[in-house]
């Protein structure tokens, strides 16, 4: 998998402490939650990738989520997925797992996971997450370099200035990337909201929200690196239009503003409080629609469907055309989840919103799920990994 | 205002059957429901015009209803509307009202509405709305070109082979309105969906329509014509996630694609079979904010924001600079209609979804409605002339 270099990958969002679940019940997050989130991923071919903590498992100990998060990333999807990097010393244990599944000598050569280190802003990228950084840049693993913007809060509330200051602060992480290990692959980065002056709450979708993303599309092409963004997010309490039009907004500016590497790109809701299962595969569907657009117009068929234009004449229909017989299956995209339907029909089959049949169809696929294969024995070491960890590290620390 | 020269309105949806009024309650649309569309209409900032038959007045006979329609249309807001143009006869009865409230002689000088003909797709246009057309037309009122696009069932099952069939058929029309009155106003338009190959279905915000509304905006620039669109389309049976998302997918594309005349902007769910209040203000918000976005980054008070960075330094915050004191009311959109707040907060409130909060906005704006200034011997003019053609046209023609 290419990042960069023209093209997009969509990776689900990372870090709420509550789902809805597959019964749209607010819930802590919890381990089983997250693997089904993974499990979602794996299976949903518009994401790239199954991220790590998709949503928070409550019911682990602080200091052994990392590395059930990370066996979770890697038992359920054979998918990229990224490295957690809340320290230094869990990062290495992520190094370590990795190691184990891939191969020292592969790592090295080939980078296996993203890691995301957040800035500080305005102007600090604290030790903790540099320590994770260091690890991951000098095994030559990728390093999202993310100053997490808050519009307004630790930003000038202007929309110039705002790129101004979180260039810098990214400049300065991907320079430092190459002091800890020159050459290292390293993604200019950041997490980009706006606050309400009203009330302090970081908001989505906004215009603003939209410039930053176009202009920094267009710094990151400048610097010749890949470029990371964030998409879909949503600030609604519950999956409605509110949490629609937010993410529609987002996802239409991140993609044509040419993001090559775009998170929280599935289920992230009530400003990330929330990893909403029904919206996460609405948003993965949002996501093949994004990509299907970003392809571009097809022109192989042109001379055909002209003729049948002459063939079908004025006042005629295509839909026994032989070019539309040919051609209807990959001519227009039809979305699983949305539904056109008449209302006489829509009544008729359960009168059910957006939600449901979201949730209906997250069922189907958690039902239908097969695990990738992996080696026996690369997965037993593994586990025998996480449980030594877990034996030497204090289990009751939060 | 202008129409072109790289400028966009936003103009309401028009045709529905039904609407969702301000208690969600779906219904017949009637006459008392469209007279408070255009009173939304006319005070929602970010519409430019109050349309027409924004709903159907099921409760007047059909061929009375462009009396009323226009007639609301003029006396509820002081904005731009739109002509009806179902008939030849329904087009004079307009322009002879039009030219009671603007006089003839300003009338044959001044556009003072849009009139819109659909093409019967493929490569037809009758003779019905052509009749329209030469009415507006010779008496100088823009015209909107409009193929009406159900891609794959009335054009090619094919992006690039459909937009090729509606430009031939905007362009024919286009001519014709020169043949009429050399140099009459004309606007290059469409109706663009994509149909669902399994039911036959329109829909909305599919990536095709995006990637169409791109070509046409190019082709449109390049005949230097103004280009009329759609937007905002959605067709959920409910106000729900489905509606925000494709709503929002299809603005960003014509809002990016640089639409001139951005029509059926508020209120469209259904499939155009319900105008829904909800909606309507919720989307006139979002037209709002692509407003916003499609003016651009500011940068006027560049300078002094970067002096701000300077001053806050590594870790502050600039809530409380007198920057951001002068600057944040303008510095970031906050939507009236969206909440940010936390879930405890959204709760003590009383858990209300963007419907409810949509449709209180929408019962405050029109508790607070003032009719626009008329000279109350228009009005008589005007109610003598609907009296008068009510008598006339046989009212129980439907």
């Amino acid at each position: 998998m290419t990042i960069g270099k023209g093209r997009s990958i969509f990776v689900p969002m990372t870090g709420a402490p509550f789902v809805r679940d597959l019964e749209e019940k607010r819930e802590w997050g919890s381990l089983r939650h997250l693997n089904n989130f993974h499990k979602l991923a794996h299976m949903l071919p518009a994401l790239h990738s199954s991220a790590h903590v998709i949503c928070e498992p409550m019911d682990i100990p602080v200091n052994h989520r990392h590395l059930w998060i990370t066996y979770s990333s890697i038992v359920h999807s054979d998918k990229t997925f990224m490295g957690m990097s809340t320290s230094e010393d869990r990062a290495e244990d992520v190094m370590a797992m990795v190691k184990i599944v891939f191969g020292e000598e592969f790592v090295e050569t080939h980078p296996v996971v993203t890691a995301n280190i957040n800035g500080n802003s305005p102007l600090v990228w604290d030790e903790t997450m540099l320590g994770a950084m260091r690890v991951f840049t000098r095994h030559n693993q990728p390093v999202l370099c993310s100053p997490f913007v808050l519009g307004g809060a630790n930003t000038p509330a202007s929309t110039a200035p705002a790129i101004a200051q979180l260039n810098a602060e990214a400049l300065s992480a991907l320079a430092y990337t190459q002091i800890v290990r020159l050459g290292a692959p390293a993604i200019y980065g950041h997490f980009l909201s706006t606050v309400s002056m009203k009330s302090g709450a970081p908001m989505a979708g906004t215009p603003e929200i939209s410039l930053m993303n176009f202009a920094i599309g267009q710094l990151a092409r400048y610097y010749r690196v890949p470029w990371r963004t964030s998409s879909l997010l949503g600030g609604s309490k519950v999956f409605d239009a509110q949490s629609g039009y937010e993410s529609a907004t987002t996802l239409a500016a991140t993609i044509m503003a040419g993001a090559n590497y775009i998170w929280h790109s599935a289920g992230w809701d009530e400003a990330a409080m929330v990893c909403s299962t029904a919206k996460f595969v609405v948003d993965a569907e949002q996501c093949a629609m994004a990509y299907r657009m970003a392809e571009g117009i097809r022109w192989d068929d042109f001379d055909e469907a002209v003729a049948a234009v002459r063939d079908v004449g004025p006042g005629g229909h295509y839909l026994g055309h032989p070019h539309t017989q040919r051609n209807f299956q990959r001519a227009f995209f039809m979305p699983d989840l949305f539904d056109n339907s008449s209302i006489e029909q829509w009544q008729a089959e359960g009168a059910r919103g957006t939600t449901e049949r979201a949730l209906d169809y997250a069922k189907k696929l958690l039902a239908s799920y097969e695990a990738p294969s992996l080696d026996p024995a690369i997965d037993e070491t593994l586990r025998a990994f996480v449980e030594r960890r877990e034996r030497e590290l204090p289990g009751d620390v939060s």
